[in-house]
């Protein structure tokens, strides 16, 4: 008999079918017991005899054949895709046993240090796998919404043989004796092919030695990349930003609604365009608002929760663009604002009190781009093979790199960006804590 | 005025338009040039006053604006999808120059070292694109077949903290002052995983230090991973491959006939199933062929030549299953065979002379897994995180991983994988020849 799986089962209402999942649950009541069968897509009540159900536990893997019935009335779960059937179970196979559960995986109350510790054994918890079904849908809209609007997939390449961007925070690989590093960013990649596909686009892995604990950063965290070939001016790339974050929300909502109940969240509509000020600008009005003067080359984490604050005050927008970042603050390949070239076309978009994306025009000139590099203290000729692509003709561009795991904890209001991976590495975490 | 992409300029016959792109090639004809201007969507002739063509060169990198003629009779290019229209062109503007050009893009006659030390610039190369063009269907038809199947869509970690799988071929990273690993594969987060969504899928990076330059190996590889739960034999785990391989040759063939034409190579069209043989008939077929002894643990790339040209002659397939590789070639988690426990329950899948897939049952049972892994000699104490997914109910599972670069290089019948990785890495080099 083959497997018939439950979001399928009440196709055969009166027949015998043969089921096959995890035990959700066990209930005595008299003579019979109530079986909870999870499977991948569903979950459906066996009716079982005492005598069948004797040896079984929580998260048993068993296949059980039986015949489908409807429910007496009265008796329905609305709350069950399936509620209104029953399986009367006739014959109950143990495919896997299961040891006493350490804690309740169905209501969960560990700390998120616990629930890390135990993670294979935690996503088999329903809220905390409803945070990976978005993430999904996630990463499938915005390949989608990129592949709409003609960017070409790419797999950038992890290991690096210099510290490109310029950064501290590297992770140093022994690479058959030499020394090479872990991408910061798919960047210098994606931009060289620009002069080949014009728009490209990839999810990838980066990675930040970053050596603080905080709820926004891991070491290992999925990028999502756009670069973008001939663009007519810098707001381009805010445009196309916009428009695929307002088709990821779409399809989240569309397709998600059983999760963001779960979470109690809501997820804006995006009818008009995401407001947009400098960070200068975004300074003064935080200043004013938390009476301390605010200055510098980028936002503290206060300050992107307050000038959200504010963008939701003055603009009913949830999103907000910070444009206009300093030169000394981006990298050497961010295009200098021609109005104030000590400021550069850059923005992030903060989304409920966290950046979620970082992008911008880049220098496209060669000459002008070998300049920066020099006046970065950069050496041209260890970024001799990225130069070829300008040497030989690069349309003006830019580009922005989203953060799956920080746009899945703003869109579900999870307080931590760890409870948004499925596997997160910290300075002290991978999959379990590190000896000292 | 809006750029208008070149792959659209039909629709506008007789009217004005602009057109972006790069210089493909200048042609002098009497007091007229022909420029080729080639974008993301095509190439278009482009017909210029000698004054107007004056300072540009190839490569080089413009704005056109100007009135879509259709060419005269005669004069049409049946090899241009824009072949019977040109641009009258009547502004051009400089967006990028290049410098000139240090070979001849259009017609290659470099090496592959070369090829690789100006990688971004021969990328421009249109049969050279033509590879990563079919490698992105290929991977997007791999999503599509896996999803079909009820798969589910997770990003693998790519730091782990212990030599899981045994291996030696392992790159070290210094994980803020302590040792961790890049992943050999998502083996186990895989596996951790089919206890949660039964069915999982990965398109990730996997690494092995393999010091060796050879025709098929990779530092870093891209593996499009498969694992499923409730499997009712082993062998369903090759016929779901088999589905996904099939799926992504089908794609190929509709999307990519341009491409295959370029490579003049066809593909399978799987219309009977894949033959099977054992790794040990195997060895007896090829002994008996070449008159030479064969034995061992794995097949010797000539072998696998060998046993494909078998393959060919005798089942008329291109592709053959091996199977029942010894237990010690093996990981720890391979399923032993039951009629004899030496040999697993595992396969390669061979495509063309070349192993493409590597795949098998896995030991789900907690206690015969911990078992075997002392057999290893491995700690079940190091695996404690990833065995948490065994001990509370696993169901009977397998998977497999599908080598997209090896599988891009046996299509288009490259020479060498590197051909097929848009910045391969290996012993010697990351983008340029490392320093000795």
């Amino acid at each position: 008999m083959e497997r018939t799986l439950i979001s399928e089962v009440k196709k055969f209402l009166g027949k015998r079918v043969k089921v096959a999942g995890f035990v959700n649950s066990l209930r005595e009541h008299g003579k019979i017991v109530f079986l909870d069968l999870r499977d991948r897509t569903g979950v459906l009540q066996v009716v079982l005899s005492k005598e069948m159900a004797k040896n079984l536990g929580e998260e048993f893997v068993l296949e059980i054949e039986g015949k489908v019935e409807r429910r007496p009335k009265g008796m329905e779960n609305p709350n069950l895709e399936t509620g209104k059937f029953e399986l009367k179970a006739e014959r109950v196979k143990i495919l896997a046993k299961s040891y006493p559960l350490p804690f309740d995986v169905k209501k969960l109350s560990l700390s998120l240090p616990k629930i890390l510790d135990w993670r294979p054994l935690t996503l088999r918890n329903e809220k905390i796998k409803a945070i990976f079904s978005v993430q999904q849908v996630i990463v499938n809209a915005f390949r989608e919404a990129a592949k709409n609007l003609g960017f070409f997939e790419f797999q950038a390449p992890t290991i690096v043989s210099s510290a490109a961007e310029g950064g501290a925070e590297l992770f140093q690989i022994d690479y058959y004796g030499k020394k090479a590093y872990l991408a910061q960013s798919p960047q210098l990649y994606k931009q060289i092919l620009v002069s080949v596909y014009e728009r490209v686009f990839t999810v990838t892995k980066a990675f930040r030695a970053e050596p603080s604990l905080t709820t926004r950063h891991l070491s290992e965290f999925t990028s999502l990349d756009c670069e973008m070939g001939f663009i007519q001016s810098w707001e381009e790339i805010m445009d196309v930003c916009e428009e695929i974050i307002k088709h990821i929300f779409e399809r989240v909502n569309k397709e998600c609604k059983k999760e963001l109940k779960f979470f109690s969240v809501t997820l804006p509509k995006l009818k008009k365009k995401i407001p947009k000020i400098k960070l200068a600008e975004a300074f003064e009005i935080i200043s004013k608002r938390t009476k301390k003067e605010k200055t510098g080359f980028d936002l503290q984490p206060e300050d992107e929760r307050e000038i959200c604050e504010y963008s939701k005050e003055k603009f009913k927008s949830e999103l907000i663009f910070i444009t206009h970042y300093p030169a000394k603050k981006r990298p050497f390949y961010t295009f200098p604002d021609p109005q104030n070239p000590d400021f550069t076309l850059s923005f992030d978009l903060l989304f409920r009190g966290l950046e979620i994306v970082s992008g911008g025009q880049r220098i496209s000139d060669y000459k002008m781009l070998v300049k920066n590099m020099k006046k970065f203290g950069l050496s041209p000729n260890e970024f001799r093979f990225y130069l070829q692509a300008f040497k030989y003709g690069m349309p003006p561009e830019g580009g922005f790199g989203i953060g799956l795991e920080r746009l899945t904890k703003q869109i579900l209001n999870l307080k931590n960006v760890k409870e948004a991976t499925l596997f997160p590495r910290d300075p002290k975490r991978i999959d379990l804590l590190l000896k000292k």
